[in-house]
């Protein structure tokens, strides 16, 4: 069953964030929270898939997330069990389906953004005759989420160095995940749509993040028709985002905003000189958008 | 021989930044200057290694410099030839030596920071018995380093979504690398450490990216004894930099900064009151600090 939405950062969890000393400029000692990092080694039944670099949280859903975008789940796989073991640091995602990628788990491509075993060839192929639904996207909703995302509570505002990536539903964040890996937090999205079977055709995906190819694949694959972001693009992000219809927001800065595909989905029902700057406390800066 | 320093942003370069139709907030059509992502595939002799999205500047250099940081090429093997194809997007590199890394390039750790093919077992093995001198490092030149770094005309002022790496001498940038991934652009500076036998052990690496495990591991593996980043920390990171004794400075902004390790080599020369706050123009954007 779905847990109850919305999923926030969990600001409680003392395995996310550590304190640690130093000496400001001045020479004077200063203590500020960092965010973990930690590895964890995710398992398909029986064969080593890939060692992610995570904050920690989440392990079942990154595991699910990353076998899926991978495409070594399929969406009609049966998982019959995810076992996490916190102590060696693995997950393993066992499926009804005998599975074996030898072969695939040797082929690398080092993305811009960190996915370390993503294959392109492979992800683009799942792209092959996709099409995402002609869904309206109002300006409001972007603006409201922005605003919403930037404000709540999370492990960035709290450590910095830290990205966030929020399913969200019309003006709504349902799931908000972060991590040290700008893909895991992406990945972790993917792995709650694929475990309670939630339908993405209504979706919005926002992340810090840059609108990289591989991110615009990403969002595709989960049958997300929108990803917006308040960081900028790549130019290959933006040739696949137009080439699979999907509508690609950047640069979402209090009122400003650009978008550079799939701009027949927007419904600009917003005004944007009502919207108000960022405040400074909630901008984000470099810190945590690396 | 070393070519003329400093290594600057090349702006004049058709092939790294694309002009991009859209249309902003209010609707009106707008064109915007992306960066360009490009696969390029990595070989060691006759091994294929790993395929790397980057802007595409310097192939020589990354595929030198990931080599290196991966333990792949030796301190003193000794490089026959850099065949880079710009065509086919390959760069292969040959040594004397003849190597096998098939093994190796099975093994993955996905970082937070986008090593694919990173093994942080035999990264952490580099590390060991590694000394780092112990040189002064004056806060004035980290200032005057952040300043000019900042002002630089780089492809990140231009397009953003872009992250750069310089390798500096006191006061003064030597090699400012730039591209999609933070770590093509660390590895970018390593090849040119490589391929030119500069000494590391006078340098401090700025970068604007997060300092990661990574970040620190591949620091220290180039025997560069300080790392500075306008972005913040992870705490395995701090906790790395500290078992080395690498000197590791963050969040620096104007006048501030925050050193979590290797203080022992500040010289507080600079007086933060007399350093001015970042002009907002060149103040870095998450947009291009994901």
């Amino acid at each position: 069953m779905i847990p109850d939405l919305p999923i926030l950062p969990n600001l409680t969890d003392p395995r996310l964030t550590r304190r640690v000393a130093g000496t400001d400029q001045t020479g004077a000692g200063i203590e500020i929270s960092v965010v973990e990092e930690r590895p964890l080694t995710i398992y398909l039944n029986s064969q080593e898939i890939v060692t992610a670099m995570t904050i920690g949280d989440y392990p079942e859903y990154l595991a699910l997330g990353f076998l899926r975008n991978q495409g070594m789940l399929k969406a009609d796989d049966v998982v019959t069990a995810i076992d996490f073991d916190e102590e060696i640091e693995t997950v393993v995602v066992r499926t009804g389906r005998q599975t074996s990628y030898e072969e695939k788990v040797k082929k690398k491509t080092r993305t811009s953004g960190c996915a370390v075993g993503t294959v392109f060839g492979d992800m683009m192929e799942g792209l092959e005759g996709l099409t995402l639904p002609a869904v309206e996207v109002r300006t409001s909703w972007l603006y409201a989420l922005a605003h919403q995302i930037n404000t709540t509570p999370s492990l960035y505002l709290e450590a910095g160095a830290i990205h966030g990536t929020v399913l969200c539903e019309r003006d709504r964040p349902l799931v908000y995940m972060e991590d040290v890996g700008r893909h895991n937090a992406v990945d972790k999205i993917a792995g709650f749509l694929f475990q309670h079977r939630v339908p993405a055709s209504d979706k919005i995906l926002y992340t810090t993040g840059r609108l990289t190819s591989e991110m615009v694949i990403k969002t595709a694959l989960m049958g997300i028709p929108v990803l917006a972001s308040r960081s900028g693009f790549t130019a290959w992000g933006v040739e696949i985002a137009r080439q699979v219809g999907l509508t690609l927001i950047g640069r979402m800065r209090g009122q400003r905003f650009v978008c550079l595909s799939g701009e027949d989905r927007l419904v600009r029902d917003a005004d944007p000189a009502s919207v108000p700057d960022e405040g400074r406390k909630h901008r984000r800066k470099g810190a945590g958008d690396d």
